[in-house]
């Protein structure tokens, strides 16, 4: 695998030359999506090198029979997995006899080109046929943002030194499969080919599920830019309709064909529909016709970008990169239905099966609550209070009662779908984050409604799981927390994880206080929930009782909170004495050998004092961060960012900016050699949230007010974002000298800049 | 399943009347075996009834590939298995034309038996045709002692109601599947098949392992008692070899098969010799015949009844339970061969995979040590000295250096075969026992020359790997161990578990011991050891320090030893308070809970005090024991036998009884549903125990001296047991009144009884 082949760019992702190395890295890092559906940036044409094929459709999934090694009492029998989905982007391409395919060509003048700035993704190259005959293709595809059911692809071949046939074999297939199948099963079923004219769609079925999609095409071709359309051979196989056309072209003529194709989902439809739907979306696609579609994109981009952009100047790696994980994050989810949600992988990969983690509240709310609209954040807190039934089913298996709730480690719908015992059990911190989720939200938006409506169910039911999960201990005269495991997934079955009880006592306080707020100010709202809940004020006396007297370990000598009980019994040798050879410590130790030692893979006591930085003062927070940093390895995709936050408030640019770069271009430079298997899109809400938390020192304290420190790495010349803070834009530029506020609302905004308040009045600009 | 089916009998397991919902959990309870191979109670005859075919071949097993949902670094990729061997029981039996399947027959007088005392196996029931013929059939067979690589099966047919034909079809097949195979797979490959007349032979290989086993069989027949020799048919199949004969019967003849059977392995032979081999015995034994070689069996079996049985008197079924246990053990393991061990299933089932647990160490040495020559308990110790490469091999896989060595969990070959981390990794007191078991046979036989020629490099290998596994706590400022699985495995990941702390620490200590020993009586020996394991005076002191300094957690309060760091954080609820609905917990409670409960699976604290009783006084066991028994589950058949045995060393018989009791008939009672899988082998050692060192009392000093503290139950009138004692029978009778001892041997034997020393002169008996 060449790594650092992507070419620096501001605005695109570029490939330049052909190297069958990379095809499969550039299949994710390439990766076009809409938030409805996406996909790898697999060819269009026929290829026989090594390719990882995805197309990927939100919300459809399939419940794949575990794999265990070791079964334990409470694991779940099924793993929601992301499926791939019939392919609709295949097109077999002959030239006169001869199949195309780039495995087999010369090809020169190569170039992909991931354009983040309009939406699209092309391909451009001269391509000899062992044959003789080469031809220029310039291919360009895109999912619509604007019509999310649909995509469209442009697909030109030049004929450069030889007059002959053409023939295209545009095809939608739905004998496709899961890499990750655990026992290599087909997921779909083919209930239905329907021939038509330059029209065709498969309707499938998903095994267990019984999603249906209907998954249609329709072609237009043009020679030398004039519309011509030959007539078609139909082949139906089993699960396959292929069209094949053949085109009569001149040396110098260029045959062009359109194909645009629709997903449409029971999702969506009723499933007697979905045949129709298809086929009226590719219809109105073709009579919009491939330029104004493209048009459009161009526009829906733009104005994402307007509220989204980060712009970096005198870095453009940087540039590239942070505006890599902003389209990426774009394309994985645009909040428009509380469904879906945000999948580790996105629509660029298999891996993690289920979709949502608690990467969503901890990392990437923040960036979808301040880059969007206020509905998008919500949605995404709407997808957690409609799978609480199953949260309280999922804490039943598991032996809690009355309505105690425990959201899952990973799931699709709701249910569980992990199982390792030490994860799937133990890890509960995942609780925590749900109602600090709800917290982030409403201090952002100072929406307090969501609490009254939705948001106080799903917190009294978490309260509740922490009251039952701390047990007094009679040896230390204070409630624990036992068996669990942290953040830091470097250590299992601890107890008294600090950023665990920290959560624990935090949420049901938390959960108090809103009680209490609704109690005074939504009276009926109070009596409903608490009818609805069989909740009693006596009951939130026993909550208070573990969140009143919760332990948490700490250590005199050093005056640091503990991470866990016995951290200290370890040998405490710092990071950067461990040999190179040796890291990292995942790919090289046994796990016992991980698990006693002192290392960290991911923040853990500083995950907490990030999300509660304002009950630490900024001494305790610097004393912390020097204990733990120097034993963290930086082993999740998720740790750089929070160390980068962290690092920034107290003053360590440096520090600030090394971490930084851990998570940049981690997919476009490839650090962990895993591109391949899809791009890491949760962690680049991480990234996002260096620069703003970070560099830009954005907070909103719990009054309500928007507070900026802005600093900048030495290494860059300026930078600026954008917020949308409820509903007003603001944009934040800050260089080596300067730093300037541009409040682009019809409000006039007060915001707290080091320290200072400042306000800024509707469309101003204003140097601080 | 019907439980409880079994008559009491003293010397067989009896099964009467037949019931298809029993025939698995009896193919388990009535196998057969001679410690060098070993079956199930399968019928000879075609049933399509339920079934679990299997017969096995000590040694001979197959690395089937790892099942793992989420591999961690260290795991093995291989999981060595039990394999079922080729059958060599078969018989097709056709009544005129119809098959004969007890399945579809109305059945009478279903009688099956185990006959303990002679080692043999029969069946007789009159079985009525769907097509009307009414048969009676007597079967036996057995698996001869003496000549241990050869089986026998008489089987006679009466007709009773009719005159015809019926038609044998003696078999063997070497196509034959694993249950427990991960993938589906077929583990042998069929070679060669050789007819002869009324002989055949398979030869079939192993995958991978590349074991070859040769099976034959030879036929003889009689009707009415008189031989006669039909000629066959052959039909040879890929894997399969049958011969055919037809035999008329008129109404009121019996016709019997002798189909004599061998098993011959590359273990033992040349690979180009192994047909003849087989042959060889087939034809020998056919010579012998069926009558004198049954008269062999009972012979061999007399002799290792008149070492190894204990009798009860007054209570039938702790007769036939304590028997059973005795006659399956030596079924399993005769200790001629140091390539065996004692899988936990022997010859009864494949469950568990490889073969060898610290099971041996702990509970079976024994056994082994006390009715047995010591050359039995010594082969058991070579087992473990000839694997010690691969135990170094295994710790540097896992990080460790300069030789140290760690056991593996799970064995065939001394390769790891187990992959839970927190057992594969963390269950590391394991590597204890190895030091142990040479300990209590070195105690026991007096034979320190084991030491000399092999037991010092396994304890140098081992007490390396202590001193690396410790770490210093600079908060204790003592020597931890961190990260380990107990006994109990309801902890996992657990910091400074007493028992393995205790015995790191006196592993150390022991080695020393024996390297000063040595040094002073053997220094030619002492400078060869130093020299093959690279040991230098001073690295042994860097290992007391680790052993000197060690720490071991401590409750003041409750005057006890903690089974590990933060027990006493747990809510401590006494089993007693646990509802029957909500056990056993590991089938009823989801596993953290089980981990962050106070339950204990199998004694681990009092496991320690039972191994070093003499280094703890009988109040300080008292105390634990009063602390840990009201929080055991028990749910390890390895438990209540330590228990029991430690009840009665504090004077405690009613809860010795009650402990014994749960061992005692634990298959034949079937306790926990799962005899059908296969018999609990190993734990049927500490059945023996809790009879002989339990209510016996039996010890032996430091010094050498056995001792005795004889107690009964007050449910039994009598009870007695048999030991070999460096080679001197000595015979132990106590009854509610009485206490005799009888020296069978030629020599004086001092002992000690009940704290006083007495002296017996050779042939004598006397009553204390």
């Amino acid at each position: 695998m060449n790594k650092n082949y992507i070419i620096p760019n501001e605005w695109s992702i570029i490939e330049e030359g052909f190297d069958a190395e990379n095809v499969e890295a550039s299949e994710s890092l390439f990766s076009i999506g809409n938030g409805a559906m996406g996909q790898r940036a697999n060819f269009e044409e026929d290829y026989s090198g090594k390719t990882f094929q995805g197309s990927y459709i939100g919300g459809i999934y399939y419940p794949d029979k575990t794999r265990v090694g070791w079964w334990k009492n409470g694991y779940p029998e099924y793993f929601a997995k992301v499926l791939n989905a019939p392919n609709w982007i295949g097109i077999h391409i002959q030239i006169n006899a001869t199949t195309f395919d780039l495995n087999v060509c010369k090809i020169s003048n190569f170039k992909r080109e991931l354009n983040m700035k309009e939406g699209w993704l092309g391909r451009s190259f001269n391509a000899t046929l062992p044959t003789g005959e080469e031809i220029e293709v310039q291919a360009k595809r895109f999912i619509s943002v604007k019509y999310n059911e649909v995509g469209a692809i442009e697909y030109a071949i030049k004929a450069i030194n030889f007059s002959g046939e053409i023939t295209f074999s545009p095809y939608i297939d739905a004998g496709i499969e899961n890499e990750d199948a655990n026992y290599d099963e087909f997921f779909w079923e083919t209930l239905k080919i329907v021939e038509g004219t330059h029209q065709g769609c498969i309707l499938a079925k998903t095994l267990k599920t019984e999603f249906h999609v209907a998954t249609a095409m329709e072609i237009d071709f043009a020679v030398n830019g004039n519309q011509v359309l030959p007539t078609h051979i139909t082949t139906i196989e089993e699960k396959e309709l292929t069209y094949t056309y053949k085109v009569k072209v001149a040396k110098g003529d260029t045959a062009t064909i359109y194909k645009y194709a629709s997903y449409v989902s029971s999702l969506n439809y009723e499933k007697a529909d979905l045949i129709d739907a298809s086929f009226k979306n590719v219809s109105e696609a073709k009579n919009i016709g491939f330029k104004q579609l493209f048009q459009d994109q161009k526009e829906s981009w733009a104005t994402i970008w307007e509220t989204a952009d980060i712009i970096i100047e005198g870095d453009i790696k940087a540039q590239q990169g942070i505006r890599f994980n902003i389209f990426q994050l774009n394309q994985t989810y645009m909040g428009t239905d509380a469904r879906l949600n945000i999948g580790p992988k996105g629509f660029t990969g298999e891996k993690y099966g289920g979709s949502t983690y608690w990467d969503t509240e901890a990392y990437c709310i923040p960036f979808y609550m301040a880059t969007k609209d206020a509905s998008v954040a919500k949605n995404l807190l709407l997808y957690r209070y409609n799978q609480l039934d199953k949260a309280i089913e999922n804490a039943a298996k598991l032996g809690f009662k009355n309505g105690a709730a425990l959201y899952p480690m990973v799931t699709m719908n709701g249910e569980e779908c992990h199982n390792e015992w030490e994860i799937t059990f133990e890890e509960i911190h995942r609780n925590g984050a749900m109602v600090y989720g709800i917290y982030n939200y409403v201090n952002f938006t100072q929406d307090f409604e969501y609490v009254v409506s939705n948001g106080l169910e799903v917190m009294i039911a978490i309260a509740r799981f922490w009251h039952q999960r701390a047990n007094w201990s009679e040896a230390k005269q204070q409630y624990v927390i036992l068996g669990v495991t942290g953040p830091n997934e470097y250590e299992n079955n601890i107890n008294n994880n600090f950023y665990t009880n920290y959560l624990a006592k935090w949420c049901i306080e938390y959960t108090i206080d809103c009680l209490n707020k609704v109690k005074h100010n939504y009276p009926n709202d109070f009596d409903r929930i608490l009818k609805k809940t069989n909740l009693s004020i006596e009951e939130t006396y026993k909550w208070m009782k573990v969140s009143d007297a919760m332990y948490f370990p700490f250590s005199e000598e050093h005056n640091v909170y503990l991470q866990q009980d016995g951290f200290l019994d370890k040998e405490i040798i710092p990071v950067s004495e461990l040999p190179k050879s040796e890291r990292p410590i995942n790919q090289k130790w046994s796990w016992d050998r991980i698990l006693r030692s002192c290392y960290i893979k991911q923040a853990d006591v500083l995950q907490g004092m990030f999300f509660f930085e304002d009950k630490f003062d900024k001494e305790v927070v610097e004393r912390h961060f020097d204990f733990y940093e120097p034993l963290t390895v930086h082993e999740s995709s998720l740790s750089p960012c929070v160390h980068s936050i962290l690092a920034a408030s107290i003053d360590r640019m440096p520090k600030a900016y090394e971490q930084y770069l851990r998570t940049a271009r981690l997919d476009l430079d490839d650090y962990n050699h895993e591109v391949h298997e899809g791009c890491h899109i949760t962690s680049m809400a991480g990234t996002w949230m260096s620069v703003v938390q970070g560099f830009g020192g954005m907070r909103v304290w719990e009054n309500g007010v928007l507070v900026f420190n802005p600093q900048i790495p030495a290494e860059w010349k300026s930078y600026s974002f954008t917020i949308n803070f409820r509903g007003n834009v603001l944009k934040v530029y800050k260089s080596q000298t300067d730093c300037k506020f541009r409040n682009e609302s019809e409000k006039e905004l007060k915001l707290i800049v080091n320290n200072k308040e400042i306000l800024i009045p509707a469309n101003q600009l204003i140097t601080v």
